[in-house]
């Protein structure tokens, strides 16, 4: 009564944005093994571990299920808290909860970590990568682990599924990274996947952004503590590596946020810029210190391996993007944002285009906003309603 | 008679666009000398030489004079060749010259470059700069150089046109850190300005110019080569500058123009990026290719020196933009490219807005295309008539 209460004053958005109506059962971290897990190039990796977590509950026909898939620089953890005491919940608490969205008091909402995962120093990060250590060598595979792809991340999370007795997706939803994984699970497995939710996400990686990951990663093989990846028990790539994640945290943004978050300030009120080399603006020195903190949970040649995973990505891995949607089957709602200059809408719109050739039915709602790629993630709320009605139909 | 006989068969853009009309007379690189010169900062630079050149014919009451301002990777050479058998004429040979909108018959232009230009190995740049000797150690000033910005680009500049004898500018014209330059020249010497045509520019960097400026110029600074700048006689930060220039060359394009250039194809097509970290797209591998070559005519302070320069440009160097841009007298023509990332039309269009309400006359044509920033230096024909018409109001 009293939510219907407070729905009604505040208005859904801000109902849901607000952290008033966050998932409250307390979040478990799980993790999923596999004795052995095989590449789609063929190669084979030994004691495989992902992560993961749920919010609801899972009904007996076992066909209520939400896969929430994660960004680049996200993990499993979505929705509520894993201690009354946590600072903050979830990065889509917003709208995964009961009465939310994405209800769970209707679905069991299910989220992993991805292989190759960049937070491998975080303790509630469960992955498998070049950091981890090959049973074959007693030492972490560096480089020498195998390329993996978008698909992967779905065939590890379809055995996670499997392992609990799920064999139908009511919908798979994520943001940016999650997007595509998105796509990829309805081009790959079309009879499982009812309906999609791409946010801020796009069907392929265009050349533009090909070009852009690769920038991304640059950083980090011209640390020379990298050493081709072999740093491990060394001093680690950690300057590469913030400058890496300094370029995403910017090109993720947008003009009008940091216009409305800086301006011109200083770093220093004492320090102006016009008088030494040194002396910064306040966004340059706000940026630096952010990818600095965000480094230290970060691993350089797991950033490496998430590019190549992003820039490989072409939905259904055909000869072209039209044969790789073709068997599709899911309902689509592609939610792109307005001020995105990672993955901007022209890309939902391509794979949009693509889609209603082939009569998949497709509904496109657009985040409008000024905050750049991670409106998908921090105003996902704006898109709240649509994702409701999108789940009920 | 045959001119006009092309240009009623070709149309207008493409005869300029086109070599057929290149500004024929031979181009001579000249050197301006100053015993000193001191920065708005208050520090004294002796010595200071930057090279220049000029088209067409200076009148008798000086007052036919057309300025050209560079881009921050460009130089002086707008127009022409050094030499009949020079692969390339100046980068705005499309519309500078005998009868084109720029038209030499008519107007003297004069470009010089600019105080820490970014080619000191090329040997047709002339410069002052961190690589430049420091007459009082006998070696190069490495980090130790004053901080310059757009207003010392101005002032130089001013005191050449004056060593000529010129106290009037028919129009200041330049794109991107031209166009800056541009804003600054009508902002601090209102009296002198008749015109400027900013192109693919604004009057202030905002954050996110400052941020993405600041993400150029951080893989110098991460290069061990780099040494705080005190390289020379040494290894040289090669790499790091290569990576600078790099980001400069991909955000200065756009996702039509990589789609177009390069799709998704492979770098070898023997060699699928799928089947190891180090197979690569065509995207990346040209950019590298592209950037290292560059690097080799570029000096890494210099590039940090611009980068500088343009974070803290904002016309007038006032307490807000609107104080800046007051003094300005000069009827102004904006030229913004609808696809640039850099200094995308919003910068151009909120220049626009303060200089109406100041009541000075603007007028905005842009550059339509998917080519990104550069479509302003490599499409400015399609800008030629308005520029054309412009100049003779």
């Amino acid at each position: 009564m009293l939510r219907i209460f407070a729905i009604a004053v505040l208005g859904l958005a801000a109902a849901w944005a607000g952290p008033t109506w966050a998932y409250d059962g307390i979040v478990e971290k799980k993790t999923f093994s596999m004795a052995t897990y095989t590449t789609q190039g063929g190669r084979t990796i030994k004691d495989v571990k992902v992560g993961w977590e749920s919010y609801g509950k899972l009904n007996d026909a076992r066909d209520n299920v939400i896969l929430v898939t994660h960004f680049f620089s996200g993990n499993s953890h979505a929705a509520g808290r894993y201690a009354a005491t946590d600072a903050a919940p979830g990065y889509w608490d917003g709208i995964i909860g009961a009465g939310k969205p994405i209800d769970t008091d209707r679905f069991f909402v299910i989220s992993s970590d991805t292989l190759v995962n960049l937070s491998t120093k975080d303790p509630r990060t469960i992955t498998t990568g070049p950091a981890s250590i090959d049973p074959d060598t007693g030492k972490p595979y560096g480089m020498r682990f195998p390329v993996v792809t978008m698909r992967d991340f779905v065939e590890v999370q379809k055995a996670l599924l499997e392992s609990l007795g799920i064999r139908k997706l009511h919908a798979v939803v994520g943001a940016s990274m999650g997007a595509l994984q998105a796509f990829e699970w309805a081009a790959a497995h079309p009879a499982m996947v009812e309906r999609i939710v791409p946010v801020i996400g796009g069907a392929e990686a265009d050349a533009f952004l090909v070009g852009w990951l690769d920038i991304w990663a640059s950083p980090i093989r011209l640390d020379p503590n990298w050493k081709g990846g072999d740093f491990y028990g060394g001093a680690e790539p950690v300057e590469g590596l913030a400058l890496a994640l300094k370029i995403v945290t910017l090109h993720a943004r947008a003009a009008g946020w940091a216009d409305r978050t800086f301006g011109r300030k200083w770093a220093d009120p004492a320090k102006n810029p016009a008088d030494a080399m040194g002396n910064r603006f306040a966004i340059e020195d706000t940026l630096d210190k952010a990818a600095t903190a965000r480094a230290k949970t970060s691993d350089a040649n797991h950033f490496l391996y998430l590019a190549k995973a992003n820039q490989l990505f072409s939905a259904g891995h055909a000869a072209s993007l039209e044969e790789g949607l073709k068997p599709v089957k899911a309902r689509t709602l592609l939610i792109p944002a307005s001020s995105d200059l990672v993955l901007p809408p022209y890309l939902a719109a391509r794979a949009a285009t693509i889609l209603k050739a082939n009569g998949t039915p497709v509904e496109t709602v657009t985040i409008e906003g000024d905050g750049g790629h991670l409106d998908g993630v921090l105003a996902i709320a704006k898109a709240g309603d649509a994702i409701k009605a999108f789940l009920a139909r």
